[in-house]
């Protein structure tokens, strides 16, 4: 067994400028990586710069599923203008850009061919600011990029943890219903994917399990619009925390095509999947599957499966065997499940999620 | 709220030789900080002896309650032989230790005065490797000494956290029951201490309500001797976890005067006060008091101090004045408490716990 996550992680309301100290103390010269519009719209950025007394540049061209392409680009400006750590500001696009960038600022020789090599390298420091709740970026060492030429999606070769994760609910306030419930679900499929993980150890069950507890308390806030964003930010974080120590499952993995070929946001992607696959589960009469409804609250799959459609639909695709034919290929991802699944459990699961 | 705990943590059978590149990696020489005798008799000594390929020195003086100035000799050999790492081997003495060696390793300038300093020092690197249920070090940056001359016990002002914890429980084998007994009611003192610690936060519940509720399924084994030991073991890191996050507060901050004036082994001193200190706050019917007997299994508080006191005897001691007034000058410690705790508590307590 083991369990590693070295963040020094902040929950707070005002967190970026509590810990200025820390901040200014990273380095000489700061990038910070963002979106062009909502860590303008939600006045993090705003904290952010007002918080810094050291120089930084600002790059604020992230949009959903960055590519290594605009990760490169981030990282000539950094090196450019000689920043010394990074900063990922943002949902976790602009974080896991920001973990990649660090990267190929440390390595000046490198390029984004090396992403998804196996070598070990180093990288400058980066910060973490989530201002969305599902992500949990900002507790794990995974950057997901787009290689938009290969129709690909997938997670870098290296592990880079945030050194700080500063969390402020408060900039929850701007963000949409839809992106609020679209990010929760994520976080929701993380927990659901780490408890249900080959990888799951007592001490991940302990983050998972409490994780889908405290998910109980908030699932209504996502009908009712009525939400404690400092508790759904909370949730989000625990979520990253396990799947930190076990990666995820299934439900994401099939997600990846909807995103690629659909462009259906990963959130709802991913939530599209996961009651089918918890289902599975529930009818293999899988103690942790069990627990899982236990924890959110949920007397039975059906309970489950009506919530989630109150957030999201079932989309419609016509081609099911190619969805399926990429995740069989997919050996090493199928592995991952505690719950039992082959060929005929992805064929139920894909028949089931999609119309 | 904040959680930190950095420490690269390993639990399993044959941690040491498994993780033999991790170790070897960590620096040119190392020095192993360990005791006399159990290190050689449980055959933990040999294990890293066995699995380290670089050359090292062992400084075996370790004893119960290690001091100052054994740590300022431990740090003579390491500086004089170029050692540029430090393996804390046993118990909390051995690991505590090893910390503080680290910390003189690395600030040559720097003599056993800075221990209690406030001032910002770095390490070596420190690997620990317990041997025993109880101090959770491995997984803290605390390191405890005692100062004979002043008869004072106390934490150093410095963080060190050790930067691997390679947890085995087969050297277990080889301690005698009383010994698990008193290590794993420490373990269980740290668990209550942290629940009920006014730092106490939503993550740090999650460890310290996870670690009671595993303490339920090894409680009886103390009793019975039939133990699964890395159960024990993982019980002890995660409650190490728990207060890496809160501290400890007034059960163990009562233990220290019957440790150094009447010479009762730390667990052991801590247990003495652990279920008045606990009945006070069920009394004042605390939510979080209350949790932690339905998490540890007791029906109520009566039933913990009968179990309780099937592996701990209450002590005679006649200057029950003493120990009062030494614990309510130290007001800071007083206010780590969530159960409120003044003077006429402290008086139940110590009249309660001792005879």
């Amino acid at each position: 067994m083991n369990y590693y996550m070295p963040t020094q992680f902040y929950l707070e309301n005002n967190c970026i400028k509590n810990h200025q100290k820390e901040l200014n103390q990273c380095g000489k010269k700061a990038l910070i990586v963002t979106g062009k519009h909502s860590s303008k719209m939600n006045g993090s950025l705003d904290d952010l710069t007002e918080s810094l007394t050291i120089p930084y540049v600002i790059f604020d061209e992230i949009e959903e599923n960055p590519t290594l392409d605009i990760c490169e680009k981030g990282a000539e400006i950094g090196k450019k203008e000689h920043v010394d750590f990074v900063i990922g500001l943002g949902g976790g696009s602009s974080m896991d850009a920001a973990k990649a960038i660090a990267l190929l600022i440390k390595n000046k020789q490198e390029d984004k061919t090396c992403f998804y090599q196996k070598k070990e390298l180093d990288y400058v420091d980066v910060i973490c600011i989530p201002t969305t709740c599902g992500t949990g970026s900002e507790v794990t060492s995974k950057a997901v990029l787009m290689n938009p030429s290969e129709h690909k999606k997938g997670s870098i070769s290296h592990d880079i943890w945030p050194k700080y994760a500063f969390v402020d609910g408060k900039y929850l306030a701007y963000a949409s219903h839809e992106l609020i419930a679209n990010t929760a679900i994520d976080a929701l499929c993380h927990l659901i994917e780490s408890h249900l993980n080959t990888k799951a150890t007592d001490l991940s069950h302990m983050i998972s399990g409490y994780g889908l507890q405290k998910f109980k308390t908030i699932k209504d806030s996502l009908l009712t619009h009525e939400y404690n964003y400092n508790e759904l930010m909370l949730v989000s974080s625990i979520a990253g925390m396990a799947i930190a120590q076990t990666g995820t499952t299934i439900p994401h993995a099939l997600s990846y095509d909807l995103t690629c070929f659909y462009n259906i946001s990963h959130g709802q992607a991913c939530g599209i999947y996961i009651v089918s696959y918890l289902r599975v589960g529930i009818e293999q009469n899988d103690q942790d599957a069990k627990d899982v409804l236990k924890y959110l609250g949920f007397s039975d799959i059906d309970s489950f499966d009506e919530w989630i459609h109150k957030l999201i639909k079932k989309p419609k695709i016509e081609d099911h065997e190619f969805l399926k034919n990429s995740i069989l290929k997919n050996e090493a991802k199928l592995r991952t499940s505690k719950i039992y699944i082959k060929s005929a459990e992805i064929h139920k699961i894909i028949e089931e999620s999609l119309d």
